[in-house]
């Protein structure tokens, strides 16, 4: 019989969020008139913004005739859109990128999950905690964790952010060889100024570190010293691979878009020492195991970029950075201490009197009627903390906040 | 500094298609006023059905409106296509699956290449040999390979399907715990009767061998007696995973969907003998390394399984096999011996005198004007063959035919 990866038995059997799914689903069942508020999840309410609506349209038109149907396209993407993503994201902060360096995915999750498959299975890996749990366990199913022990992966190195420093996570004393950082941060919704984020890429330099840096959030920085995309650090293409997504920025998380940079400047290494190109491993990779994205959803992303889908975006943005706004001023109106919200749709909340996460949870859930997610569910840094997102409808976040102040006081 | 997967490092330099594009564009530019057919890559060139394009529309409008927006779907896919999928490709062959049975993705390339992350890497691998080249690469990334020498990997078996055995694969005299099988075949476009992917179904419960079943050119069998699905086998459940792909059946090449069938009564196995359900965690690899295949790529799929939409692929598949019709009876009339063609959209020539594949494609280039792909790309046992694909405009067939002619006389 076939071998399984063993790996996998090691996961724990639950996933936070169907976890939360059961104990909603309880208290709607034990109580049916009560209107519950969803804050929980990180999905987009808002619907696609016109501009790409059309260029969606209009692909689908070129689909339906002889003369414009495009069959397989580049598995790193077509280059209408590459070519975009570095004139716009890149070019206008004085990054240069080549073609070559940007592979188009279908969302950040995959490439994410899948970047592991360049690296061996024993390199030391780091993460702030709290943390996206792909960045865990995807590496979980590639033998780097080691054993889950007391919640934690012993072979992971933790690194903490807490209010207590103010969720800036601290240099280790010791090397790592991948280090996954997230700005602006989800969970958190905190972010990194530039000199913080230059300690990192330094401290990567120096060590010879790896960061894999997700960046899914860079459309909702509002503030001017936070930066967008860690090339904008000296000496960043020489140890990043940064990942973005379509996802938050525009609406995508049903339509699956994203990309990753992989500078042809960066190097990992061979047992013997030689120096091997990533970007030629990934590109490999993607050759072997990906076929490119689809091509109406290409030209989707695309449109995002002409000057009014920029315009509709950025209203988008405004809307949940507005709910974002009415909650954090509504949590702290009722005296609760919160992170984040203001370059980023989370809301990172400290519960009363150091409350646990799930105590908190199901008390927010039963006497308030909102649903948020436990911070102890992103790792043991999140304990004492719940997240909460601005992504619901104006109204509903607007009753919550009404709802936490009746309840608190 | 991070270590790199060395089983990369494994792999030839050079792609069989890149390879095949620079002689192209070498021919193209010595000869600018040639006009060259490409038979050689196997992607589709009719545009989607109207069935397709309206679903699509549909589901572009829905997105556009926050009442009916879709965000995040199942990682697993919507029910409504995989309700859909059952109905008509299993339900209607007497085969019942529960729908957490049936994964959606983006495309058999990914699912293919990443099924291996749920398994050990040092399982036994069989294929036959020549082959679709990605479960070839896919496993030497994983380390299940060995070495390349003289153009085979050490630890694959390969199992020969050549006019000698009728391309047919024999059962092999040893145990596999892993074996792909494609049918019908890329890039023989041979098939299997009933009778004999029977007994490769025994051999492998005999063997508790896994068998990888790639039947992304199902949509193409015309004859009664080839099987559509491997369930249709007794006992197939417990030891195959079926791959499908809308790539072919509706032009999906550019859309990117298909689906994975782990039927719940396969297992593998710990070292320690513990059955593990593979159903489990190819579900809990998707879920934290793939986020759902676009909504709008999934009702494009739905439409596919429409009255109309049925109608409209049987036309597009019936024009390519009327295309392989003529090609075969084109190549025939020339004294060439060609296989495949029949149940499959490609023909898979025999080259005069045993002239290697490399030798015959430039001469069928520089002769003919025509580019096919060398069947020694494809592996070993492809050598002395060249492969044909049924895909083109029925015009450039007809042409291709009639220079095949002049020339061989």
């Amino acid at each position: 019989m076939a071998l399984v990866n063993e790996n996998f038995l090691k996961l724990p059997g639950s996933y936070l969020f169907s976890d939360i799914a059961k104990k909603v689903n309880t208290f709607k069942v034990t109580h049916p008139k009560q209107d519950v508020i969803r804050l929980g999840i990180g999905d987009v309410t808002q619907p696609l913004p016109p501009a790409v609506i059309k260029a969606m349209h209009n692909a689908v038109e070129e689909m339906a005739s002889k003369s414009t149907f495009r069959g397989y396209g580049p598995e790193q993407g077509y280059n209408f859109l590459i070519e975009t993503i570095i004139k716009n994201d890149y070019a206008s902060r004085g990054i240069s990128l080549e073609p070559s360096e940007v592979f188009i995915n279908d969302g950040a999750k995959s490439d994410t999950g899948n970047i592991g498959d360049i690296l061996r299975h024993d390199n030391s890996v780091g993460i702030t905690d709290p943390v996206y749990p792909v960045y865990i366990d995807s590496n979980v199913m590639a033998g780097r964790a080691g054993d889950l022990i007391d919640g934690k992966w012993s072979n992971l190195v933790y690194i903490p952010c807490l209010s207590e420093n103010n969720f800036i996570p601290q240099i280790p004393d010791r090397r790592i060889d991948m280090l996954y950082l997230c700005y602006p941060n989800n969970p958190t919704g905190t972010t990194l100024t530039k000199e913080e984020l230059k300690k990192w890429v330094n401290y990567a330099l120096e060590n010879d570190t790896l960061i894999l840096y997700d960046a899914a959030y860079e459309a909702y920085i509002q503030e001017p010293d936070v930066p967008h995309s860690i090339y904008e650090i000296k000496g960043a293409k020489k140890v990043a691979i940064e990942f973005r997504s379509f996802s938050k920025t525009a609406g995508f998380t049903g339509v699956r878009c994203g990309y990753t940079v992989v500078p042809k400047e960066l190097n990992a290494i061979t047992l013997d020492g030689e120096q091997v190109s990533l970007n030629k491993l990934w590109n490999r990779r993607q050759c072997t195991k990906f076929n490119g994205t689809s091509y109406i959803t290409q030209r989707a992303a695309e449109a995002i970029y002409t000057p009014e889908g920029k315009e509709q975006i950025k209203e988008i943005i405004n809307y949940y950075m507005t709910n974002a706004k009415i909650m954090k001023e509504g949590i702290e109106s009722t005296g609760l201490k919160v992170f984040g919200g203001v370059n980023a749709p989370y809301l990172w909340v400290k519960t009363p009197n150091g409350m646990p996460s799930w105590k908190f949870f199901e008390q927010l859930l039963y006497e308030a009627n909102i649903v948020g997610t436990p911070g102890v569910g992103f790792g043991p840094s999140g304990e004492g903390y719940i997240r909460l997102t601005a992504f619901g409808a104006r109204e509903d976040c607007v009753e919550a906040m009404r709802r936490l102040k009746n309840w608190i006081k």
